[in-house]
C-alpha cells in the first residue's frame, strides 16, 4: 500500500470520527447534493451565503467551500468574505471555478476570489483551470494542450504560478502543489450524466482538507474517494437516476480500507 | 387506540382527500425535498418569495411554513410580510429556525419573526429552540439540559413564554404548548444523514395544520407520520441515497390506518 | 410511422449526437433536477442568472428556457434581457409561466416577458396559458373550459393571437401553433406527485427547439418523449421517490426508436 493510500485510509477514518463542519456557499444547482453528498461520507455540511453571518459561521469549520456556478456580485462578495476570514483562521479554502472561461464575469469572478483570498486547493476541469491564468503566465491555454502529459506539465507551472494546489479532473484527474503531478484514475463516465458530481467532488476536497494539512494528498485522496464511490455505484445501476442514488450510497458504505485498496494513484 | 392516533389518522386522511396547499419560504438547499415531501403525502406545496406576491399567495394557503436555513435579509422580510398576511386571515405559521443560535444572526432573525408574527408552532433542534428564549426566560440553556425529562421541562416553559407550540426533534420528539408534553418516538437514525429532514418535518407539520386546528396534536401526528416514514424506509434501504428515495415512497403509502397503528406517542 | 413519429425520431437522435447546450433561467426548487432532466437525454445545461453575462452565456445556447416559478423582479429582468440576446441571434426560446394567473405580479411577469422577448413556445397548464390572454381576447377564460376539444379550440386561437406556439399540458397534451392541435397521450399520473416534472418538460421542449426547427412538431415530440418516460418509470415504481429515479433512468435509456414506437399523437 503507497503512503497515498495510507493517508486516505486516515483521512476518511478522521472524517467519520470528527464529523467536520465544511461551509459552503456554493450554487443553487447543487446545494442539495452537495449537503447530501458530505452527510453521507460522515461529514457536517452548511450552507450560508449572507454577508451578515458568514465570518462567523465560517469560524466554527474545518473547510470553506467556494463555488462561482449560480454567482452574482452579491454572492461573490460573501465569498470573499468568508475567505478572507478563513485565511485569517487559517482554515484551508477550496475554489470551484464553475464556468470560468466560458464568460468574461465567471473568469473576472474566479481571477477576484483568487486574487483577494488565499485559496489552498482549486478543482475544475482542464478548460476552467486554463482560464485562470494571468497575462503572463508561461503556461499554454487550452487549446494548446493536448494529451494527459501535457495537461500535467501545464498544471504544475500554473500551481507554481497561481502558488496553490490545482485539481484537474477528467477520467484521468492531475494533482499538484507545482512539484510532483499525481495522477487519480478512479471514476466513471456516468458522473458526466448526474450534475453537480464536480461540485460534489470540490466539497469532498473540503471534507478532506478539514482533516488533512497536505493539500495535495487530502485533494488526491478525495478525488479517489468520489470517483471510486462513481465506480462503485457503477456496478449497481446503470443509468444516471439510480446511479446518482447508488453514488451517494457508496459514499456512505465505503470504509477507509476499500478507500486504501481501491484508490487508483499514479504519482 | 389513544385520542392522538385517532387524531392522526383523521388528519392524513383530511390531507389525502383536501390536498391543502401549503405557502414555503424556506432554504435553497431544501426547496425540491420539501416540495416533494409535500406532494408525496397528497398535499399540494408552492414556494413564493418575492414580496410582492407573498401576501396573495398565502391567501390560498392552508398554511405557511417559514424556514431560515439561507436567509438573507430580504427573505426574512418576505417572511415577516407573509405571515403577517396569514395572521390576518387565521391561517396558521410554522417556523422553522434553522441555525438559530449558531450565528447572531439566525438568532437575531428567528426572533425577529416571532417578535412580529404569531407563530403556531416552531420546530427545531434542543439548540436551536432553547436560542429563542428571552433574557429574562426562566427556563435553562442548552449547556444546562442534560435529559430528556429537563428538555420537556424546559420546553414546556419555554412554550409558555412564548406563547406558541414546541416541537423540540431528536431521537425522541418533544411536543407541547405549555401544558402537557407529549413525546414522539418514531423515527430512524439514517434521517440524519439525509439533508432536510428537519425541514421537511416542519413542512409536514404545516401540511396536518392546514387541516387540523388542535397544533399540539397535529405536530404530534405530523412528526409520528415523518418519522414512520423513516422506520418504513429503513426497512427497504440501509444507506442514505436509496434510503431517501424510500422515504418519500413510504409518505405516498402509508395509510391513516398504517399510521394510526404505527404512530408511538407516550404523552 | 406518422410523420410526427419520423421526425421525434430524429430529433432525440439528434440531441444524442449534438448535445445542444440549453440555458435555463429557472425557479430554485427544479434547477437541480432540470440539470439532470437534460442529462439524462443527452443535452448540456447551463444555469446562468446574473445580468452581467446572460447576454453572453445565451450566445453558447442552442435555446433557452425561461421559468418564473421563483421569480422576483431581478430575475424577470435578467430573463428579458437573455431573451432579447436570443431573438437577435434567432435562438428558439420557451418560456414556463408557473404560477401565472395564481398571483397578479405572476401573470403580470408572464406577459411582460411576452411582450419583450419572442417567446418560440409556452408551455403550461390550462389555468396557466389561458391567465395570459389579453383584454381584449376572443378566447374564453379557464372557467368556461370544460372539455379538451374546448381547451384545444381556446388554444388555436390563443396561439393565434399570441403569435407563438402553446403546449397546454395535462393528461392530454394540446400543441398547436395556431392551426392543427396536435394531442399527445402520454404520460402517467405519478409525474403529478413528482415536483418539477411541468418544469422538466418545458426544458426538454428546449433541448429539442435546439435540434429542429419546427416549434410545433418539436414540442410535441418532446412532450411524447417526457411521457413515454413516465410510463417506462412507472412499469418500474408505485410511489413518487423511487418514480423520479425511474425517470431520469428512463430519459437516458430510451432510444430515438423506442420514442418512434412509444409516442401517441392524435394530430
Amino acid at each position: 500500500m503507497s503512503t497515498l493510500s495510507e493517508q486516505a485510509h486516515r483521512d476518511l477514518a478522521a472524517i467519520r470520527e470528527q464529523k467536520p463542519l465544511v461551509h459552503n456557499i456554493t450554487n443553487f444547482v447543487v446545494m442539495n447534493t452537495t449537503a447530501n453528498t458530505l452527510l453521507a461520507m460522515g461529514a457536517s455540511p452548511v450552507m450560508a451565503h449572507a454577508e451578515k453571518e458568514v465570518e462567523e459561521m465560517v469560524s466554527f469549520a474545518g473547510a470553506l467551500v467556494l463555488n462561482i456556478g449560480t454567482l452574482t456580485d452579491a454572492w461573490v462578495d460573501a465569498m470573499v468574505k468568508a475567505g478572507k476570514k478563513a485565511n485569517r483562521l487559517g482554515t484551508p479554502v477550496v475554489l470551484d471555478p464553475v464556468g470560468s472561461g466560458a464568460t468574461a464575469f465567471r473568469t473576472a469572478s474566479a481571477k477576484r476570489i483568487i486574487d483577494e483570498v488565499k485559496v489552498s486547493v482549486i478543482r475544475g476541469n482542464a478548460s476552467e483551470i486554463l482560464s485562470l491564468r494571468s497575462d503572463d503566465s508561461k503556461t499554454r491555454g487550452v487549446d494548446a494542450v493536448h494529451s494527459v502529459d501535457e495537461a500535467a506539465e501545464t498544471a504544475q507551472v500554473l500551481a507554481g504560478e497561481l502558488g496553490t494546489t490545482l485539481a484537474i479532473t477528467g477520467p484521468i484527474d492531475l494533482v499538484t502543489g507545482g512539484g510532483r503531478v499525481i495522477r487519480v484514475s478512479n471514476g466513471h463516465e456516468l458522473m458526466g450524466y448526474v450534475t453537480g458530481t464536480g461540485c460534489a467532488a470540490t466539497a469532498t476536497i473540503g471534507a478532506f482538507l478539514a482533516v488533512d494539512q497536505d493539500p495535495v494528498a487530502a485533494t488526491a485522496a478525495a478525488l479517489a474517494f468520489f470517483g471510486l464511490a462513481g465506480q462503485r455505484a457503477a456496478e449497481q445501476a446503470a443509468a444516471p437516476g439510480s446511479f446518482q442514488t447508488a453514488l451517494i450510497d457508496a459514499l456512505y458504505t465505503i470504509t477507509p480500507g476499500d478507500l486504501a485498496e481501491g484508490a487508483r494513484f499514479d504519482p
